[in-house]
């Protein structure tokens, strides 16, 4: 079965993306290798909002060779947008408006690469509350936002979690893997 | 100079508590060693709201006997209340409530161990805008909890942080230590 994995960068602060969508704050380091995580997933997942704001981004010159390749890589995969009103005229995305959790168990369990959990907070919290979520690996970065949108919103359970992996990273990020206990 | 030290558990979603002040979910296992920084610092820094939840506080006999020892070592300390209004009918308590930057600067001049600023999240703010924490130790605790009192709370410029030590417990608690990078 292909894994669901959450995988952002977030703030100190628990944010990922300032009050006005700033993601200069992101450090986008060799090191970290996120292409080989790119690699390993051919599908992403997206709420419509997230969809209409990096769906089809396109960093501009001023953006390190790092974030260039990683949104090159990005628009090669398939796109799945959560939606009830969205229609999206391109034939690499896929718009999903009703029963979320039979579609994209449907989605798991058709042969393929791992599947990528892009975002916004409200898509997070619907697969948080559907169970849906194999995997979470968030890249810590050493700073604190202040304000901002946040990973985790209006969540109303607890989720214990397992720590599965630590990775620390010289630009003093720290990447935190964890599986849902449920899924261990 | 004694060091200002911010050293909180936190939830992956980064609160400090539960909506109810619950903290049953921090961890305290032999293998953190938080003795060893009890026995670093003399002195704890409470807000008011803080100070009268967790200033004399005595677990139950249900509690863990580490988190015993833990509240048993916390108040052999030194403690400091910031308010503008409380009296504190104690002797190891000192009130601060006016000229807080000029008081704390005072207070890490003297000689003496390393100071723990315990919180909450209105004094961690009011520290970090006077610039005043040599040190944030956070331990991430392998869980969502949803809702709660976030350890971070209106902040109003970013906080650049430089990583100085990761340690990863069997548990499933990550410490990270950083230094603003203006005290580096």
């Amino acid at each position: 079965m292909r894994k669901i994995i959450l995988d952002l960068a977030v703030t100190l602060d628990g944010f990922i993306e300032g009050p006005n969508g700033e993601i200069d704050w992101c450090i986008m380091d060799d090191e970290m290798d996120f292409s080989k995580f790119l690699a390993a997933i051919d599908t992403i997942l997206y709420g419509r909002i997230s969809y209409d704001l990096w769906g089809q981004y396109q960093p501009d010159d001023s953006a390190s060779p790092a974030m260039q390749d990683t949104f090159t890589a990005i628009h090669t995969k398939h796109k799945v947008v959560f939606s009830k009103t969205a229609t999206v005229k391109d034939e690499n995305v896929r718009v999903i408006s009703t029963d979320i959790e039979k579609q994209v168990q449907s989605l798991k369990s058709q042969p393929g690469k791992d599947i990528w959990l892009y975002g916004g907070a409200n898509l997070i919290t619907t697969f948080i509350d559907l169970n849906l979520i194999d995997e979470y690996r968030l890249s810590v970065h050493p700073i604190v936002l202040g304000k901002g949108k946040p990973i985790f919103d209006n969540i109303d359970r607890r989720i214990n979690l397992s720590l599965t992996q630590t990775r620390v990273f010289k630009s003093g990020v720290v990447q935190l893997c964890y599986q849902p206990q449920n899924n261990v």
